[in-house]
Formats: structure tokens, sequence, C-alpha cells
């Protein structure tokens, strides 16, 4: 089995650089648009939408479950069905190639017993990624603690509705860590050393 | 402020000897057992009562818990909240004379805003976990599955109750470990470590 880094983060909290760190430390891949491109090529869907809709439920309320529903009672899946089996698929094809890290998009759940597992969840407070997104993506009518709050949500939602798993509880972790207080370098620093020395005593 | 850890730690998941392990490289004290002596021995109650009732919530039901509301009612304070209240002024005298260790005992909490913390969680799956206490407890009429549960259940209650705080949640700490995987040494190594290296950016 090969072994493999999967990175769960809340929005903001820098995660995805840190895995893409860890990958450079180590020299091994890192995925995370690239599964995005693969999807989107095999789904048929557009990339923006599989950004989008490939970790987060969507926030259509009601209305757009009860379409869902009634799609599945007609044997039809939801489009959001079609995205998490297509992406559970590129997502196991990528884990044979050898050594890497995954970025999202419950690979932590979908490679379990299927690879040597590092399951890594980065978080960090409000305040922290707050500064980070504004730095990142700019302001926006919405104030960074709303967006954040609502990505929050909606990342677990997703994450619980096919997983049936709670987000962000550190048993379902190898290793959980603040980036805002122990800093994106050290964090990819951490991951990268137990990588290379990591046994079960 | 002083730079503290504090570990919390599932029964059985050797939280205690990582903590022990971290002050002996860093050269720190680490508090536990003196916790318990100095409580026993400022309360009046005895250690065997301090290590059992300072972090457990009493199993006994709605009927002690009836008699608890009953005494404060009545102006009194159960013994739980004595305990409580004798804990919290131990730690943080002690936390007053200078870098340490401190395992347990809601520390994290009574000690936030009150000295530098770095806050650990250390935990790790059912089967290393009963491999591990029945190596160092021997065996009991009761399997180690149903102790480590009932354990697991009464810490988290006395945790919630005591600082509104949901226990295990990744985002109350600034690193959590799954000692199983992670293996003891390496746990501790990765403590100490951040704390001689650790930096908000």
């Amino acid at each position: 089995m090969n072994k493999i880094i999967t990175i769960s983060r809340e929005f903001g909290s820098g995660g995805r650089t840190i895995g893409r760190r860890v990958a450079e430390i180590l020299g091994i891949p890192c995925y995370d648009q690239e599964i995005i491109e693969q999807v989107a090529d095999e789904s048929g869907f557009a990339k923006d939408y599989v950004e989008e809709y490939g970790e987060y439920k969507s926030s259509g309320g009601w209305l757009s479950d009860a379409f869902s529903v009634a799609n599945s009672t007609l044997g039809g899946m939801s489009n959001s069905d079609v995205l998490w089996v297509t992406q559970r698929k590129v997502i196991l094809d990528l884990a044979q190639k050898g050594p890497c890290v995954f970025v999202g998009r419950c690979a932590d759940y979908i490679l379990e017993n299927k690879a040597e597992l590092i399951k890594v969840f980065i978080h960090s407070d409000l305040e922290c990624r707050s500064k980070r997104i504004v730095e990142m993506y700019g302001e926006n009518s919405v104030t960074p603690e709303k967006r954040l709050k609502v990505k929050d949500k909606r990342r677990a939602a997703y994450y619980r509705f096919y997983t049936e798993t709670e987000w962000g509880l550190a048993k379902n972790y190898t290793l959980c860590l603040n980036s805002g207080e122990i800093g994106i370098e050290n964090c990819a620093n951490i991951i990268a050393n137990l990588y290379k020395t990591e046994n079960c005593e």
C-alpha cells in the first residue's frame, strides 16, 4: 500500500499551501487542482462547478434537496452524487500511482484501508483565517467572518452527508494542527518529519 | 506569561507518559500526581477521591445530581464544585512558578489567557488503548473496551460541565495526536520540538 498524506482543512487555514509545501519537502506529488481538472474532464461538469460542489454541500435549501430526492426516486443520480462518484474514482486511481499528498475532497475517508494514511486536519481561529482570506481573495461585500462561517458549515455538511463521520473531530485524524498558532512552515515540517519517521509501536 | 504545555488525553492513550517525557526532554516540571496531592491537602478530600472526581463526572446519575442541586440551592457547594475550585487554584498557583507541563484536569481551560499555552490532545483507537490498559492496570471483570467507553464518557461530561466546551474537538487545541499511530516517543518529540520552535506568523 502506498504511503499517503491526506489534508482536510478549514477554509482560510492555509491547508492547501501546507499540502504543497509538504509534497515539495518530500519530493512527492500534491493532488488538489489536478483532482478538479480530472473530475471535470470525466464528469463533463465545468471546473468551477466541480470546485464548488465537490466539497461543499449546496446552499440551495429544501427546494434543491427536494429536486435531488425526486431525481433519485426516478432512478437518476443528483449532480452532487455524480460528482461524488467521479471524484472517488479519480482519487482512488491517483492513489494507486505512488506516495502523494491529497488536499481536501474527503480523500481521508475514500482511501481508508486502501493506503497507509497519515490523516491531517488543519484549522485556525476565525481571526487568523479572516486575515488570510482577505489577503488572498480580497475584500467582499460580505464580512470575512460571515464568509468563513458559511463555508465551514457547508463543508462540514458535505463531509457528514457523504462519509457519515463528523468533520474536525480529533479522533478521526492522525494529526490536527492549528496553523495560526504553529505557523504554516512549522506545520509543513511537522507533517513531513512524521511521514519520514512514523511507526506504530 | 509562562510558556506552558497542557495535555488532555483519552484514558489509556499514554498521555501521562508523553507529558512526563516532554517535560524530561525540555527539563521543566510535569504536574500530574502533584496536583492531586496538593488538592487533597488543601481540600481535605482523600487522594483517591480527588483522582477520581477531579476529572470524571460522577456516575451516580440523577439522584446524586439532585442532591448536588439541593445542596447548591441551600447555599452549599457540592463536593465536586469544591474540588473544582480547589483544583483551579492549585493549577493557577503552579502555573505562576515557571514553564511546565500539565496533564489533564482541564488545565487548558483554566489557564486560557493566563499563560502562553500549547494545548495538546492525545487520543488513540479503542484497540490500542485496550491493549495498553490491560498491560498497565491488569485484567478486570469488565472488558477493557467497556471500561474505556465509560471513562471516555465521564471525562467528556466532566469537561463539558465545567468548561462548557466540547472535549476532543480539534479546534480547541494547538495540536492533536493519535499516539497509537504515531507512537509515544514520536509524540513527545513533536511536542518538545514545537515548544522550542513555536511562533505565530
